[in-house]
């Protein structure tokens, strides 16, 4: 099925269903409950579940298998955002369009609901390998490119430097969205391929590509946000102090900084190479995702 | 070996020693690294990573195998007492007679550094597993166990239930400390009792003694907290609040709440039958800590 959208359409339905059962499901208290599914259900593209998934299809990897690492993948980027919206960190009233989690439930509820994203993707993970033991390497390889991702030289190694505030050249910002976006995004594609035990040059081609996908992802994130501001101006939002931060516009402008954009996505794309055919959809979604208007 | 003074002290220095070397090479930037090494190094008793040692002696099983599972219960508990200090929960200024850490490294570094040693317990035991493919089913186990008694029907669902209130009845609060202190100590008992392949029966009785285990612990440090105040009136601390919550001291009395304390240690004791001689340090261990005096 080479079908672009068709395709993109099965892997959003995959992701999204998987996440409403657990939602549906899972047996917290009130409000740690609400708060929970509050965050994980306001929306946001599902991208990294369906990178696990496009990772799974490379090799022709079992669905089946990766389901439980595009759930907890995605209740790993909903703490992050949980976490990162409170006063003490960036200080957001809105995501999405919506009251961010504390400003609904408060902070120390914020607190316990990104708390029990973050375990109850572990819970997940653990639940789900145990139904595949004659892959059981597999799995626990998958769960450690995960646990690396999200962690202290990954995802919150980037979200440090970014508290503290990091040097205004484009290596400290490169260093930072490599680790506060790019990590977890590398960290999905690897779980999904990890499955179908790949050889290490695979991974690490793929790792090259997340990579790639990240900064360029970032990078068309800052020309947005400039854009949007642009339209919007005066809009109610508690992030001021974001405007102020370097980013790759301010950096290089915005028409350098497209450029760059077109950069990484052409490495990225050329990083599949290993992969073949089997590489189209996510060859696409990157050019996709490099002219995407939201 | 029957002599506890010196199993307790190798079992401490064992865990003691796997903490010190993971704080020694982790290698988050600053200043969450030093965040996350100040809680986890400001001591305590280690009675998790002990109980996780302690279950694994319980069938014989490998300590070297249990290791991973002792450093990241410990680092799981310091998770959730740096999350649990903060102004939006407890806002306690002081643990340990030290300043708390969002005292010393502000709200926002706290934050991260509760979700880095979260995260990293997670990374601690997927890159410990590994090193056991023989085991992996039970190491999988193992993981899931502290996973289940770290989320959010175990310990979260504690805080959770504990931040909005609770009533103020005996099977509430017996139901909250089940959950809030009960849950992760059980958790520390399985994780190491799993990786020698334990019985249904044998995992159930470990569980029922860290039920009791668990109540006996809350109901002794609510004793001491009672007396501690009442030596220590005037003391500087942020949680004049928590002096008002109800406790098993202020529901029963402080004699009764002994009373109650002891008739779950020798419930605890009970349940260690079925491991005949070889639970004799567990059963020491019970009866110590219903008489410690901090």
């Amino acid at each position: 099925m080479n079908n672009y959208e068709a395709y993109y359409a099965q892997l959003y339905a995959l992701a999204k269903e998987a996440l409403s059962h657990w939602m549906e499901n899972q047996s917290a208290p009130e409000p740690v409950r609400s708060a929970m599914n509050y965050s994980l259900g306001a929306g946001g593209k599902r991208l990294r579940p369906m990178l696990v998934l496009a990772g799974c299809d490379l090799l022709q990897g079992d669905r089946a298998q990766a389901m439980g690492y595009a759930c907890a993948i995605e209740m790993i980027h909903t703490y992050s955002l949980i976490h990162d919206d409170m006063p003490a960190m960036d200080n957001d009233d809105y995501r999405r369009g919506k009251l961010t989690c504390h400003k609904v439930y408060g902070e120390g509820m914020a607190i316990l609901a990104g708390d029990g994203l973050l375990n109850s993707a572990f819970e997940v993970m653990a639940a789900h390998m145990q139904r595949f033991p004659e892959n059981l390497v597999n799995h626990v390889c998958a769960l450690a490119h995960i646990a690396r991702g999200a962690g202290i030289e990954g995802m919150i190694a980037g979200q440090c430097v970014d508290l503290v505030g990091t040097g205004d050249d484009a290596q400290s910002l490169t260093w930072l969205h490599r680790h506060k976006t790019g990590a977890l995004i590398t960290a999905a594609l690897l779980a999904g391929l990890q499955l179908a035990a790949p050889t290490p040059e695979e991974l690490e081609a793929l790792r090259e590509f997340g990579y790639r996908l990240g900064l360029q992802f970032q990078i068309v994130d800052d020309l947005l946000d400039v854009e949007g501001d642009a339209q919007t101006l005066g809009k109610a939002t508690g992030s001021d102090a974001a405007n102020q931060k370097t980013t790759y516009v301010t950096l290089y402008g915005s028409e350098k900084a497209r450029e760059l954009a077109r950069e990484h996505s052409q490495a990225a794309v050329e990083a599949l190479e290993i992969f073949g055919e089997r590489a189209w959809f996510l060859r696409e979604l990157t050019m996709r995702l490099l002219t995407r208007e939201q």
